[in-house]
């Protein structure tokens, strides 16, 4: 299933895009997509109420972020080796992790927002993992399994707040609308291989980023695994995966976005999201 | 007002302790304590509508962690100069800035779990703030009116977890129970001065640590202003203000919590947490 929230701001509904591409309206059929109505017991449920047969939903409608009160968003850093090398970084030995704000989420069509101050945003392009049931202690073997599903994921940074501003990633991480997700939530059965998706970004029609995810470093699974050694993943939870070479920090010389600029992102099978860049 | 959760774990309801240290039910008066319910109109909404006189809950009941789905658990480091040199860190120049997986919440009475593979797991005493309005881009002169109020957190930390597993904090704070919040949530109103609070905390009776919020290095107004430079503060969040000295990995040898420990932890007028460490 692609799982959509429709509507304005704040007051999206959850929705479907069935095979066709019609958009059809779920909201008598589950709560909105957070917590519990992720868990792949819900979903399956979901697909066997008959959400292929909900009420179509007519004309444009704004698409909003596919999930809601997301309780933890997760991202793994360098975990494409070509853009540990443009940064400057070692590849990693372990996977490295760390969080965004929550309050950064925004949808595939809403507005990348600079923040007031911010001289050095950029893009990062990365799949993006839903957990669908806790994972504590779990082994790679089992990991897949508590995954619900995919999102694209736009993980815009802030290179000044990331990385001068005190030494911990989140501060650059963190501002409202760096946390682009969507369009789709594809749910896990519809994902044949997470290890087999091309990912790309343009800005301004020129390609930034262009790479698949069978280059990550640590698949998954491992990350997954690795991550419920040190806190119990939850329904709902996000994990952003990583971004490949190609991001404005690491051109020659550096680039970062502008107001006006436009920035088109895809994650093969999980939609694409055309932003444009406003100042806050 | 001073309020709680209590309840058999996962199933905790709304309540109150009132002056005479009567626990009221408060669920049939607010939803529980999340998000827009720690708002600041609906706790000023709540005390009109009349929760000094809502049922008594008589017995022993346990107390949870006095908030329910917090959207963001995040935590300022090294914010007493005491501990930053107790650690071998140069004191910030300005907040250094974390989080925790908000699955690590948990009451005051529940038991601090050491996870599989921790060997050097510590004690951090530390006050809490509670997000009562969204905040972005505000001054340090409007910010403790963005606050709703303020609980005891033991932000507990696996020392290898966090320093020695691949360079962001995150994963050293956010085990299950490595944050142990209340017993009280204290709304605004009933704490006269956030930086005029006795903190401390022992180990087998032992004192550990005993210090006070005006130590602080960066005040709660300064940090809540300076934090919305970087993302949207939400209803709810919670803000740990830092530790003062006497930390297990600052005492020479090391000292860090084993089977068996208890621990006893107190923010003057935001109550007392007594825990018993056991394995996972």
């Amino acid at each position: 299933m692609r799982l959509v929230r429709f509507g304005p701001k704040g007051e999206e509904k959850p929705g479907l895009l069935d095979r066709d591409g019609r958009l059809r309206d779920l909201s008598a059929l589950t709560e909105d997509f957070a917590g519990a109505a992720v868990s792949r017991a819900a979903l399956a449920a979901l697909a066997e109420r008959g959400a292929n047969e909900a009420p179509v939903v007519e004309g444009l409608v704004r698409l909003g972020a596919p999930l809601a009160s997301v309780p933890n968003f997760y991202c793994i850093g360098l975990n494409y080796a070509a853009h540990a090398a443009e940064t400057g970084a070692a590849k990693p030995t372990e996977p490295l992790l760390f969080s965004k704000a929550t309050s950064s989420l925004a949808g595939p069509e809403d507005d990348i927002i600079i923040p007031q101050g911010a001289t050095r945003v950029d893009w990062e392009v990365e799949l993006g993992v839903v957990i669908g049931t806790p994972a504590l202690n779990i082994s790679e073997a089992e990991a897949l399994d508590h995954v619900a599903g995919y999102v694209a994921i736009n993980d815009v940074s802030e290179r000044t707040f990331q990385k001068d501003r005190g030494g911990q990633w989140i501060k650059g991480k963190s501002a409202p609308s760096f946390g682009k997700i969507g369009p789709w939530f594809v749910t896990r059965d519809d994902v044949a291989d997470p290890q087999a998706l091309d990912l790309s970004l343009a800005v301004n029609g020129a390609a930034r980023q262009a790479s698949n995810t069978s280059d990550m470093i640590f698949s998954v699974a491992e990350i997954i695994a690795y991550m419920s050694n040190f806190m119990q993943l939850l329904p709902g939870d996000v994990i952003a995966t990583g971004t490949p070479s190609g991001v404005g920090l690491g051109m020659t010389p550096p680039q970062f976005l502008a107001e006006g600029d436009s920035v088109v992102l895809e994650v093969a099978g999980l939609g694409r999201q055309v932003s444009k860049v406003v100042a806050a």
